[in-house]
């Protein structure tokens, strides 16, 4: 940590600050400048809370050198994490697709859907059971009914199943019942959700908030990990910009920049982030080159009748040619899927 | 509702899909232009997925005409709704100040702050018991003893309550220990926590996500309303933008406009939007004169040993002085403080 | 400047940064952490290219501990600047009103609004002659004929004009005809422009960009400062963010931050802010509160016919009245209009 | 153009506006809901100024359903545009790629990059001589002397140049100069500039502004268009959000929106998107997947001695081995390098 005095604070003053933290244990650096003092903090700070050093009048600025998640932290974890969900892997050199509809409607169209995404090859349904809408008069989802029709699903096809929680209540429920657990970017910040799914061990995949930085993105993943479960998969799903044309702006840099920073595994929404069937493909296809470790893609057998998001969702039919172009991409960057 | 058709689609598509509309009970106009054909689609379209619609093929853009919220809506309910809490109202002429210290941290601390606030002319207690941060290794606040040390406060000033929830495990705790129950920006849209609020008759304080539109914010306290509970407050603390050197950027425009929009009252956390002390006193007297309802204000007796925020809280002092120059904006604009 | 390493760099890789550092005359101090090391530069730091330092493939991150402003640098010119144009003081307990329509559209229109806008007691007159729009098919100004209507009404009214300018090849002519030539917030980053009007003397506002950040806004003022011309008036306008409703997002913080930063005068236009004309009233009172030095504030006698922007245009009835509320606002902080 | 009327206008007042627009030849249409009523135009509403109509008190808000470029807009022009320099084409299935130094250094520097990226495989030669810098003490090019050395280069590898304009008085310049003339992002709302290239032929690379919608963006090749210049090859180089990890924020989705509503050609920087020299081959990689036309890439003998943008550039052997790559995943989405 760096700390920054305001110029022409008196020595005294600064010598305070430091006789302060070096009763913490802390070891401080003092630079002199002609304008500027500069107090460097080295070792472990996570005794410090910044905000107080940020607090007191002498103090300009508080510069970060560290980053502040640790067990998400490539630095400290410098493997890729795999991650296995019955006799698949997310992480690996195989593209992880998870595919389904947005919302569970009814068990002839979940196993519908189903049957066509595992023939095209998707190795994960995706369906929701409980659903976040931004209105409470739009459909809500199936609910527990939705979770049963996911279970018959995945009886029938073999296909692990994901789906999004969205209350701390069912977080028992849903450790029995699904594969891997989403939180949804509306509840990446719901702390205590997240507490709760740190205490099993669970795959969760965690997508980024609408105005998340990949820094906050990281913390939350954080929260999961430092309750015990190391099982976490970030996800991407546009974040909010200015530009309204498309739904979210997909924020393809994440990907390589989390590879940088993290050893957790990241794939790629385009249904959400384009919000628009025909954004699909394209964003797939750059998910796949920018090295993106799979992709969660919305499929509707009847996308004019869904009951949400069928304006992002794909027919069977292309979904199945989408993974045919996808192969190519991903053989161009020495993947498969 | 206004459906733009793709330029050139075939007039039997349009037919159809303006049959379709007639076959929910809708009255739908047809208007064909050179390039362009529109449906103008009049009275409730409730029963109308526009996702559904968009998915069309044929369709190029779906319009709306009406707002999607309607308990929270000025069209339908014109008056100013005030809140009453105590024997203090929101919503009123009289400007509500809520101050504290962004955490309880002990006894001593809570109960000096809140007798300092209320010489000053606060009228609610603000202290967070349950506490959202960003890290899991922050404190993360005294929890149910931070409660019952806002409850000691209460009785010795006489000051209500308002303190923030995170979990619908605590719905019923919150309803029997405080007069406001706050939901925080990261909360927003954690529709499952706004739902069980909105089974409650208390007063809700509900803040403004931090890339939350002016529309999702109101459709959140719509949730709230929907379930039978009219007692909401909105706060308007700081979004997110491009714009680092301060922590959000506090969007004081969404005050005249939810006013027009909505009759809920809206008040101002400048403390939060800022993210340092230095601004709380040019922003609370901008929201005054901007026409807020109230301003939520952090006030710590000793900022740089704050365990949390202390960078942007006043000293009792300076908050006591703060109150004298916002009594004159008041007066400037017709309110009282 | 701190320079932060990446983890585990050679010693001698860091020497070799040192002895290079060194070399250009910058005194470097040297800390080892036990993951990091980092390199503190004090002094003037100037002759580095920062891009070249995070080009070195043992860089982690580069931190900038001053700001890269210096004529606009409140440390190194500790009082507020205080510019004089005609009669009129920008910068001083008296607020700067700057009225008058979007566009200047004839010599009766023009004249008639001078006159209303003097009465009413606006002390500058604001006209576009040159228009910059959005499309190449909108009405783009009456160009020379606009500067001379503008200088007319100043003849008779005796109000300095203010008027925007688009083109370097019109910098002579602007310096001779108008009292104040404004930079639009599309040309902030001009930099061409800037370096011409640098080398006047002529007082310049200086409209913040869409998505300029307040450093870069001060850099562009320290481009013309550097040229010679200290006679920089300061404009936020809106800035752009995910919201919609509101054409831009006013960010009424940025008054304080520079006012801190800075030793400019800083004034407010809550006209392109808002889009709207019934939020200019609150907006601009908001404005007077939160310490700003002036307003420039569109007003068009007839604005169902306004060539531009007619839906934020107040009619000179609505300015006067808010020029009267104004009044009490300037009087409740102190200032006077 | 859908007008929708507020609640509760009276029938004259709504008949007064329909009255109003027949006047200007527009057929109105005129739709009573219960609360709303609602006028639809029709045919071709570019006499009308849409500010001027929501400038009347009885009108909520205006619907566009045209877009407002028309030059540019597919819907008039159905093919794809390949716009041809010299011998190469860009536009077509061929990928064009513009490489070279962010800044002309030397004649040395210049023509051993422009030769090392020839054989590597571009089809350009990159190198600005006039730098728009944020600080105007930060280097500011070699300018004329840079242009000669462009020039030279040419000469020397056949490469056509490219190379960025800041001033309207040098058009005629580089007009003779250059091949193509980039209007840089900062620049893309300077119309005074746009309308002087407009009135050339030269081909034109029109970069996005940072906070430019994409609506916004094609309405600045409108501007050039507009004046009969119909070569104008548009550019995503990022955008600005509130992710600050990242320079800017890559949009990669407009790619394929700009396809489906104009017929010009997009190409995309990834260097200057993303800042830091890593992230440009995966985002190279993505950019060629997701259907762009072209790529400009910073390349640099010696990044850590570059005046400008060091950090972002590649030095020429990750140059060719990046063409490599991007030549396997062109061939996945049937295009070649």
């Amino acid at each position: 940590m760096i700390i920054v005095m305001k110029p022409n604070v008196s020595k005294e003053k600064i010598q305070d600050l430091k006789t302060k933290l070096n009763g913490r244990g802390i070891v401080v650096n003092l630079w002199e400048g002609e304008k500027y003092s500069v107090l460097g903090l080295l070792g472990d700070t996570s005794s410090i809370n910044p905000s107080q050093i940020q607090a007191d009048e002498c103090v300009d600025k508080v510069l970060h050198v560290q980053e502040p998640y640790k067990k998400a932290n490539r630095l400290f974890h410098p493997e890729d994490t795999i991650i296995k969900v019955g006799n698949e892997e997310i992480g690996s050199s195989k593209i992880a697709v998870m595919a389904g509809p947005c919302s569970v409607e009814s068990e002839e169209q979940l196993i519908g859907i189903a049957e066509r995404i595992k023939k095209s090859g998707a190795g994960f349904l995706r369906g929701g059971a409980f659903k976040p809408r931004t209105s409470p008069y739009s459909f809500q989802g199936m609910k527990e009914e939705g979770l049963n029709i996911l279970k018959k699903a995945r009886e029938i096809t073999g296909l692990p199943i994901v789906t999004e929680i969205m209350s701390t209540k069912l977080v028992e429920k849903f450790v029995e019942d699904v594969d891997i657990i989403q939180v949804g970017a509306r509840n990446m910040q719901n702390f205590d959700l997240l507490k709760e799914l740190g205490r099993t061990k669970k795959t969760i995949l965690l997508k980024r908030g609408l105005s998340a930085t990949i820094e906050e993105f990281l913390m939350s993943a954080e929260y999961i990990m430092a309750g015990g479960n190391d099982n976490v998969i970030l996800c991407e799903r546009g974040i909010r910009t200015f530009e309204t044309y498309t739904r979210n702006t997909l924020d393809l840099s994440a990907v390589p920049v989390i590879k940088k920073l993290s050893h957790l595994p990241i794939i790629i929404d385009p249904s959400h982030a384009g919000g628009m069937w025909w954004l699909v493909e394209p964003l797939a296809k750059a998910a796949v080159a920018v090295g993106a470790d799979g992709l969660m893609i919305e499929v509707h057998n009847d996308p004019v009748n869904a009951k949400s998001d069928g304006a992002q969702s794909l027919k069977p039919e292309k979904f199945d040619s989408l993974m045919k172009s996808l192969r190519q991409v991903a053989k161009a960057v020495d993947k498969e899927i």
